[in-house]
């Protein structure tokens, strides 16, 4: 059994082309034994945004803080906030944008094997 | 793509003579085509609890609201609260327990056959 805060959960930024202002955190994964999901939060900078991708795992989210939009499939943007559940299928073609003044910061499950 | 309130998603209770004053909403899960995990989101009651068991599946969770207490393999209670993240490894006893005055509440992730 493990309890954590966030905020004693190492940080650290997510490095690639396609990513701006995203730092990643694993309060549960791998390294505790979890199996079969790895429980992610990331927080995206005002401005910042994650890569407009697909890839044949699943997204399950909550949004701990701020808001954003969800880019969809055919580009259309979709209103995020705290509070609110989402979630991507596997092959759906995503991106999280910060469209806010405040740091975004939403949870994001996926397969251990993609933590 | 799938975004949502937990106020717009159906409540259940959940009836088992080891289980007191629970109900159980899934925001993101099977019904929505995710094929590895679940999102459920547990209401506790005050004075409620959860079975005291283990399974050979995990639990992976986040505190949304109130507070309550963990019950660990040996008996003893580790206090949780809104804004914890929480791991209960497969086959490993536990207990949600609500102690406080307000409904605790939480996000509980297992893998999707056992939603």
């Amino acid at each position: 059994m493990k309890i954590v805060e966030l905020q004693d959960v190492p940080r650290k930024p997510m490095e690639s082309p396609d990513v701006k202002g995203i730092t990643k955190q694993v309060p549960v994964g791998v390294a505790d034994g979890s199996p079969t999901m790895s429980m992610r939060v990331l927080t995206v900078e005002p401005g910042g945004f994650s890569p407009y991708h697909s890839h044949p795992w699943e997204h399950l989210n909550y949004i701990l803080a701020g808001c954003g939009v969800m880019v969809n499939e055919a580009g259309d943007e979709h209103p995020i906030s705290a509070g609110n559940f989402a979630f991507v299928k596997p092959d759906e073609k995503h991106q999280f944008r910060n469209t806010g003044a405040e740091p975004l910061q939403f949870i994001c499950l996926v397969p251990t094997e993609r933590e």
